[in-house]
């Protein structure tokens, strides 16, 4: 059975919402969770005599890392719940970590202190984006690097195809260069060297623009970890801000109301298909075990769905797949 | 009355959309139009007889510059209706250009033949985003320039600032610089350089995520062409991968459909207030002139919309506003 050590301390809405998150997940599957943080606290939202309790074990850790400090200072805070958390990994009792905790922190302990795997220069946080028919396209990096070089969004297509394959389950992903135009020329300095190098990878399908992303057009889309993240907010922003006219328009006619309510099916699937909770976490790519970064504000179902996740990933061969490619392109 | 020099053959779907745009907008106001390009069949798209022909000059031009050129060819075409349409505005004919063509080639031309404003170091592509409270957002740059420096990135915040009060009529608008997260201390090199500088800055409001544009927090967003070109594509990806999803769950259930039809009138206006057609195009900010890039596959309504937007510019203060501006900081 896969162990999983779940930082459960580490969220802005404290450990009930994590602790729910982990509850559901037994109730689904079967794994050990290693529940690291205040035993008395996490123990108190524990549904007992219910059979939950011989598939967890506590791990104390007296403190917690808070959103407001700086990533580097996480190497210091050993009695930390993330730091104790990263270091069931590190020392073998898990194979993977779920944190909703600070990300900065949370990907310096895993470069750090589980390591890197051979070869790769920067881990990158890879995230799965909804797109109009119904898929997910996977896009990395979306936050752990800004100021990529070549080399670094070069392995990044390594690490997305890998993922693809391993845990998508695509046979060919196809993998494409965010830049400001589909052809060849496009670029700016780091995304142009990079096409060069990209070119000798059977998969890639050349440049790609933002709105690919969304139109089913490509599996695999690389960029450095600032384009990623602004990328990221943006498309939030427009869905957010498109849910928002449209419930505003809504409301000043009745006629309006009566059709959304007709519609309230359409909308809730809608909702389903952007919905973050549905995957609950981003993979950190790179290091040698499996991290799971979540959302600070994770709902209990966004941290089920990251455990699944993780043990998704804990259970593939994705980590050797990935070292493999490295080495043979560092052979070529 | 103001004179416009039109570029009538640069469109993706020939001179047709652009002339009925040029005759929507005679309709709507007066202007001197000059339409570049082949004289019979721009002559065959005017109504006659009609009394708009006292507002039209014909410029013959005897070429297109075609989509798949390169820009740095444009210079040598001088028999191009972008080369002719451009320099009616050089030779003082025109007070402002609008074109539907190339845009690399429009914007070449308009920094080597109409020049630069003093101080300006490049010139940027200024776009409005449309945000969830009703108004609207000022990005620059969309694609003039990749690989942009910090000095680049402080120029464009003023640009984006005069055009802000200039036309847009805002006293004091709030100016936010692209990053990866709203902290003073994120950013990538170039952006953090730009931090320090953008300090100086009034109405400077510190660095802001990408969904920041679409809700109304800031007035002017600062970035370089690479990063605002993805943001502005994947922008339009998630938009259009919303309202496909809406469309095709709704034809699912005769239900949804009947709530469609009851919704039509939020829906049409989401579509207008998001549409592209409303502004038209996107003016060049920080060239001696007005030019406005229009995309290729505009409507009449997005080429009427251009020329209304070029007048505008062309009867404002904006360009010594910048000048005067970019002086004061170059003292400081």
């Amino acid at each position: 059975m896969i162990s999983v050590a779940i930082d459960a301390m580490g969220g802005d809405f404290g450990c009930e919402p994590i602790i729910n998150g982990v509850v559901d997940a037994l109730q689904e599957r079967k794994f050990n969770a290693f529940l690291v943080g205040d035993e008395a606290q996490i123990k108190s939202f524990i549904p007992q005599d219910q059979g939950f309790e011989k598939y967890i074990t506590y791990v104390a850790a007296s403190e917690v890392f808070e959103m407001k400090e700086g990533a580097t200072d996480a190497l210091k805070r050993k009695e930390s719940s993330i730091f104790k958390a990263v270091d069931l990994v590190k020392d073998g009792t898990c194979k993977a970590v779920v944190s909703a905790g600070h990300s900065g922190a949370t990907m310096s302990l895993a470069t750090l202190r589980i390591g890197r795997l051979k070869g790769i220069l920067r881990p990158a946080i890879a995230t799965l984006m909804p797109n109009s028919i119904g898929g997910r396209t996977l896009v990395l990096d979306v936050g752990a690097y800004v100021d990529c070089k070549p080399e670094n969004l070069f392995q990044f297509a390594i690490m997305g195809e890998a993922y693809a394959k391993e845990i998508m389950g695509l046979n060919a992903p196809r993998i494409g260069l965010l830049s400001n135009g589909e052809e060849d020329s496009k670029g700016n300095e780091v995304t142009k060297e990079t096409f060069h190098m990209l070119k000798k990878m059977q998969n890639f399908i050349g440049n790609v623009e933002g709105n690919q992303i969304f139109d089913g057009s490509v599996d695999v889309v690389v960029c450095d970890g600032f384009i990623g993240n602004i990328m990221l907010k943006s498309s939030e922003g427009v869905a957010s801000a498109i849910g928002k006219l449209i419930k505003n328009e809504t409301k000043k006619s009745p006629i309006a109301i009566a059709g959304s309510i007709l519609m309230k099916r359409v909308f809730k699937i809608i909702k389903k298909s952007t919905d973050y909770d549905e995957y609950g976490g981003a993979p950190l790519l790179g290091v040698k075990e499996c991290v799971i970064i979540s959302h600070g504000k994770s709902t209990p179902k966004a941290v089920k769905n990251a455990i699944f996740q993780a043990l998704k990933f804990a259970d593939s061969k994705i980590n050797s797949a990935i070292e493999s490619e490295i080495s043979s392109n560092e052979q070529k």
